[in-house]
């Protein structure tokens, strides 16, 4: 089935209205983080239920309970759970979105008021927070919707929403929604794949699709000694130092090559093919790339390959910090009693939170031992989550892969991203689907960051590409 | 000249008086540290001037200048110079001691108001901030020179007072007050010896009289490599972390065995003389004396006399803590782009922080280089003090020794501290004359900690021992 010409006339024809759609999300602050702005969670959730009931979407607002912030008890913001179309003999297409946003404060360092849509003429960038994660890719899908609705066109598919507000703060509630939701009679009966867009291009140029999310474990390394923190002048030289011992330990984890030291987790890493080597050297991507992303040359490697494989297809550790030390400016000249250092170690296939913990543990167990100390020590993995991967020869990739050819004139990266997305690993196991990720965005569109924007050309052609996706879903399916 | 009975009688039917005096000065919140007790500070200096000139002091506030701190322009409280006595016949005495005290909170962990003096009828203890650090030694010279003018008694010295109220808070304009009054018709002329009293016993048990402190050398460590701080899931394994360089960095400060890995470092220290080994033999202290003070059985050695040579003839490096990682309770996947590490070498003869400084810096510059890491160093020293020495055997400390075995019956313990108080080494070079620490309270006392107490027997045989002190320097002096 191709699409038809009239999508595309309608999309560029409510350019400007679509834009405004947006401006009116954005305006919405809908921090799920901040206690004080649950309330504009809730009303973006209601805003979004009139919109997507104004469509002819069958809409429930599934409620996920309640949750203590600051120590206030409060409502989760409810997840949205859409249906638009029950043709057996079309394929049957889940979406997923988040309406919720990070926090963010002109003070932080916003050049303009974060949550009032700002449209830079020149550049055609749309400025707010929110404009690329995640509400302009979620406004994707009401506007290719409206454009069949409001259009006269038929969609190729039927459509399940799944748009929850609490994916910036650990999407309490949504993992056993959706597990509640499986079976016969159920709301995921029938879904025949899932597209999520919520990730960005790996660079400013070329559109991507994502095949594969590391997972992470975090993990809490504990040191203490002293009964309370002791003055460096009386006690130093008299005492085992907590912080002394960590830093050993610490600095026994990773080279500052990159080097995981915990012994075992390379061998578990699933070997590189040269297939797989070839599909990196493909991607359209350079060691400047990075050194302009992170903002100095402090790459790891010189080797473009080498630095996307080190992000996507190899683990990491990263330190992250230490709690109970002095961590304030200054100069304080205390002995701290007791110390926790945080890291993490990013996942694989085949890593997962079972297999690579107790390596962990076990190696940080003897190499204290080897340090002789009076202190006491405590290794705990406060959560872990595992990696996700799918097939992107599957004819859900194959659609997406077309319709960015359709859209964009080139072919897509294929790409893995290094972080992770927790949704993406529920719905592949829970409903046995392929699950796609599908990003509107580019890579330096700053989510998460001050100044956070959406290109306007990302969000109306990635309007289309959407749309076009679900012509491309009902052309390829098998 | 030995010390008329009618001084002790005066003191002992004094008593309830003298533990007004503190429990009024107690109430004074004279936190030095905080912009909001400022007034508070002044306010002590002027409720000590009103005392000192009753008892017939010629006082003097020298004002020291201005401070801006919390963005608030505050003035320095003043120092207190006071005279009594002229008598050329007679040897003049220094004393200092500081008005100002640490911050304290009830809800740090006090049980009693820190502000209320408490007098525990049971224990005899006298609960209350400042009352061994440092108001409770500086009352006791009130306390000997009002058993002396009103008591019809002549002093066996000439007396100068030196009070200061910003010792908690790096003595701000203390030595250009004291480098400015040095000199002929200046307030420091004719010294001849200088007494402070401000630190604490040993342990709970033994009175002790102390010639040495050791120095300091703060430094901050800086490695920086971003422009920002970066996600881990996206940049880990991408870029040269800084918190990873740092750690193996500070690791290579000091072995969890307390040995200082700086090169020429060990080498530069006093040798150990057999005589002086023989010194920390007798002194009345014992391993579990260091562990019930730290509240933890971390002590780095079996042997007393190691742990007290470690403590007050040693150098030792204490890591202090990480600024600019992640320090918070939870779990955040930060890679810091910047990261400042705290650390501080305490010095002994014949360190300094000019023979010192050198070699840290280039052996951390060496041992970076060795990373090969595409971030940046720094280091930097933050602030330096010598140690100070004085000699044992000069007039001022057998005048000392021998009114401690007519206070106490015992003969006191010769000490070094491992901290540092700046003034001392200031008195000792500008005005060329032996200094002397003599403590008041007990090493229990919990100085800077919650609970500060000074025990009741210690403040009233303690101002006995000064009033002693006094009549022995007149009988001892050459
Ligand atoms: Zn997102
Ligand atoms: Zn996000
Ligand atoms: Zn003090
Ligand atoms: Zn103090």
């Amino acid at each position: 089935m191709s699409v038809p010409q009239a999508f595309y006339d309608y999309i560029d024809s409510h350019e400007s209205q679509f834009i405004q759609r947006l401006a009116d999300a954005v305006a919405i602050p809908s921090v799920s983080a901040d206690a004080e702005h649950r309330k504009d969670v809730i009303a973006m959730g209601k805003y979004l239920q009139k919109q997507l009931q104004d469509l002819g979407v069958e809409v429930r607002m599934a409620d996920v309970g309640r949750q203590v912030v600051d120590g206030q008890d409060l409502p989760l913001p409810p997840v949205i759970l859409g249906k638009f179309g029950s043709d057996p003999k079309k394929k049957t297409v889940q979406l997923y979105a988040h309406y919720d946003v990070q926090p963010a404060l002109l003070s932080d360092g916003w050049n303009t008021d974060p949550f009032k849509l700002t449209h830079d003429g020149q550049t055609g960038r749309l400025y707010g927070r929110g404009a690329s994660d995640d509400k302009g890719p979620l406004l994707g899908w009401l506007n290719v919707l409206e454009a069949h609705v409001k259009g006269g066109l038929e969609l190729p598919v039927n459509l399940r929403f799944c748009f929850e507000g609490m994916e910036e703060s650990g999407s309490e509630g949504l993992d056993e929604l959706i597990e509640s939701e499986v079976g016969p009679g159920k709301f995921f009966e029938g879904v025949d794949c899932v597209c999520i867009s919520d990730n960005y291009w790996l660079n400013d140029r070329t559109p991507c699709i994502t095949y594969g999310l590391r997972g992470i474990t975090y993990y809490k390394l504990t040191v203490s000694g002293p009964g309370r923190d002791l003055h460096s002048g009386v006690f130093g030289n008299m005492v085992h130092e907590p912080l002394v011992d960590l830093v050993h330990l610490m600095a026994k984890l990773i080279s500052p090559q990159g080097e995981i030291l915990v012994p075992g987790i390379a061998e578990l890493v699933a070997p590189l093919t040269e297939e797989e080597r070839k599909r990196y050297d493909k991607l359209d991507y350079s060691v400047q790339d990075v050194e302009s992303a992170v903002g100095a040359a402090v790459a790891r490697s010189d080797d473009k390959s080498e630095l996307l494989m080190g992000r996507m297809r190899y683990p990491s550790l990263s330190l992250h910090g230490i709690e109970g030390a002095f961590s304030a400016p200054g100069a304080k000249t205390v002995i701290p009693a007791c110390v926790h250092g945080k890291f993490s170690l990013r996942l694989v296939p085949n890593l997962t939170p079972e297999n690579v913990d107790g390596l962990v543990i076990k190696y940080l167990k003897d190499e204290f031992a080897k340090l002789d100390s009076k202190n006491t020590l405590n290794v705990e993995s406060l959560h872990g989550g595992k990696p996700w991967i799918a097939d992107p020869n599957h004819w859900n990739y194959v659609a997406a892969i077309k319709a960015t050819e359709t859209i964009y004139k080139v072919s897509p990266d294929l790409t893995r991203e290094g972080g992770s997305i927790p949704v993406t690993l529920t719905f592949a196991e829970t409903l046995g689907v392929n699950v796609l990720l599908l990003p509107m965005g580019r890579g330096d569109d700053g989510a998460h960051s001050t100044n956070e924007k959406l290109d306007k050309s990302n969000y109306i052609q990635g309007t289309k590409l959407l749309g076009t996706y679900l012509y491309e879903v009902a052309a390829n399916a098998t």
